[in-house]
């Protein structure tokens, strides 16, 4: 990962050449975008709510592309993302006469960004895919990485591919007409990457989230770029070498991501994703407290940074009995016991044998996530 | 691509990793197919001609690897080869708990081989896949490279991906149950590839193809061998470097597919492919005749071997509209009226600009095609 400015960042890849995530602003008015489209017929996919609210910024990047581009809505929500979704775009793509100077732009949040990339996996091969995320969750993200997937045969995320984007756009105006619980699950991604990257951004969350939060990361600006610049930085950073999953099971990025499954499929997906990674994250803390490695203190000033996001750090579905399969599961997924992550201090992952968390250290664990928590208190900042 | 011995290869490859081609009889009974198993789960996917064929070699595997290992029966048939097949072979994989360290072992011809690598490249964002094709044309050609396919929205192979194989095992003594035909559609592609990049190998097969042909491949058994493997060795050759078809348009192997696709349409598939790419063969040495750079005796001594193979050189549907079309589709196709893979002398490639191609040029070049060819003449060989 290279930055070429605070607000650009290009991943080059052995395998899947070269990308740029970019802030911007005017997403769909840029002449990056502009560059890659140059005359190639395109086919520019919405999410319902996105054609909904912006519509004449859409209908502005028709008129610039004439005949040449067209645009469809796909399907919203985690249910409907399935083949017969990718199915209706490869449809229109190729009704739209698309070759394999193709150009899909997917404009919407992570599903719309998920079904967009395996269209453009499969088309002709695979053609070029430009994300402009419209979810804080995709920004920093869902979107800025190389998968897309599909739910298939009852199972969540069963097929998928690999197929890097030409251009990712990242526009926080956007993010004013989010819904709040996706401004937080959008935190919960935040506090994971911090937790286990970068200390002075869980430092500047700590002073800015009730204002992010509030003003759904307009104001203040500055500030909300430096934390969204930050966290998609950290999370090429952890992705660059490793892009294609192939090369090790040790990923940073998966902290937070241990015990969620879970915890979601035991909610049947009443609890959302991010609030599922904000108890996961909670309880990695605890963990690695009880184990002892993490500072106590620092355990609950990570705690008091979830619930300050309206983020959970408990829920009645954990269970002792969830976890331990949660981490029998890790242990399948991640090439053996080695690689669970966790933190040892804000900003610096450990990853630790998941046979190091027996039962007692697991059930004390849980207890401390019971606790209240201080009202302002900073302790045993590592 | 590397030569271990006469009849393996191993392809190298930046984005690809490794894998390799053997030439080995008893493909299904082979310590390196079990060494890619290596009891992880797995999904054998057969023809059902394979099926009905070779069900004791193939129960023989089973019984070797266990519960571990399934079987399916895939479609057959190129209208069959959609995305329903694709999604009932990955509904099998995950039913039988598949995971990222799963192998798929495609046992049948191309339809086959496209299908299962398709599943491969979806299951869990892609797992390995082991070929092990039973068609000629399957086993120095289609089953050798990266890709995957299905027909969609009435579009043949308009979806598809790239994604190599873990192992390829041809072995020669499954041709012996393959009906002539497709020996014949064989013969097309090994007579392409030696025209473009052997000499030695066109001038096996004007010794050997009558008894090729009448043994399918079984007798004389060196020689069969020899024209598989260099056969092989040739295709990985053109596809090293090139694999992702994302560095060059000029690609040698494209050669006899410039006006055969055309002509397929056109016969509205009464031709087979293997026909249609001779046919292309023959007009493409007559083609390069009129343009002045392949000696006359060369272009009917092509066209004679073309003939003793079985196949077509001449078809009614060949008009020259039908081929100026083709031209036309294969500018757009191939980056560009520069990219048109001929032949300046036996397995020598050339590329030539489309516009060079006059209406006069091709019109005498189809007239070549109807001419006798003299029965045992060898002249003007290049």
């Amino acid at each position: 990962v290279t930055a070429s400015s605070t607000a650009s960042f290009t991943m080059d890849h052995e395998r899947a050449g070269r990308y740029t995530v970019r802030i911007v602003p005017e997403a769909l008015n840029r002449p990056e975008l502009d560059a890659v489209l140059d005359g190639r017929r395109s086919l520019v996919v919405v999410s319902p709510t996105v054609e909904r609210l912006y519509a004449p910024a859409l209908d502005a990047l028709a008129a610039r592309n004439g005949p040449r581009m067209r645009r469809i809505v796909c399907v919203s929500g985690e249910p409907a993302k399935g083949l017969a979704a990718v199915e209706r775009i490869c449809d229109a793509a190729l009704a739209a006469g698309m070759d394999r100077h193709g150009v899909f732009v997917a404009v919407g949040g992570g599903v719309c960004s998920d079904l967009v990339t395996m269209a453009a996996s499969l088309v002709r091969r695979g053609v070029r895919c430009v994300r402009i995320p419209t979810t804080l969750v995709a920004q920093i993200d869902a979107a800025i990485g190389a998968k897309g997937a599909v739910n298939f045969a009852g199972r969540k995320s069963s097929l998928g591919c690999f197929h890097p984007p030409a251009l990712v756009l990242a526009d926080p105006v956007l993010l004013r007409t989010l819904p709040l619980p996706e401004i937080r699950a959008g935190l919960a991604e935040i506090i994971k990457i911090a937790l286990v990257s970068d200390a002075p951004l869980f430092e500047l969350l700590e002073r800015v989230v009730p204002e992010l939060l509030a003003t759904r990361f307009q104001e203040p600006a500055d500030d909300a770029t430096t934390v969204m610049a930050a966290s998609i930085r950290r999370m090429l950073e952890a992705l660059d070498g490793n892009l294609f999953e192939d090369r090790s099971y040790r990923r940073t990025v998966d902290a937070g991501h241990t015990f969620s499954p879970k915890l979601e499929a035991a909610a049947r997906f009443t609890i959302r994703h991010g609030e599922a990674v904000a108890v996961d994250l909670a309880l990695s803390a605890t963990l690695a407290a009880r184990l002892g490695f993490l500072a106590t203190g620092t355990s609950e000033r990570i705690r008091r940074l979830i619930a300050t996001a309206g983020l959970p750090i408990t829920s009645d579905d954990l269970t002792a009995e969830l976890c331990r399969d949660a981490l029998a599961e890790a242990v399948r997924h991640r090439g053996g016991r080695l690689n669970l992550p966790l933190f040892d201090a804000v900003g610096h992952a450990r990853f630790v044998d998941t046979s190091q968390v027996v039962d007692q250290v697991l059930e004390l664990a849980l207890e401390d996530l019971r606790l209240p928590l201080a009202e302002d208190q900073r302790v045993g900042v590592s």
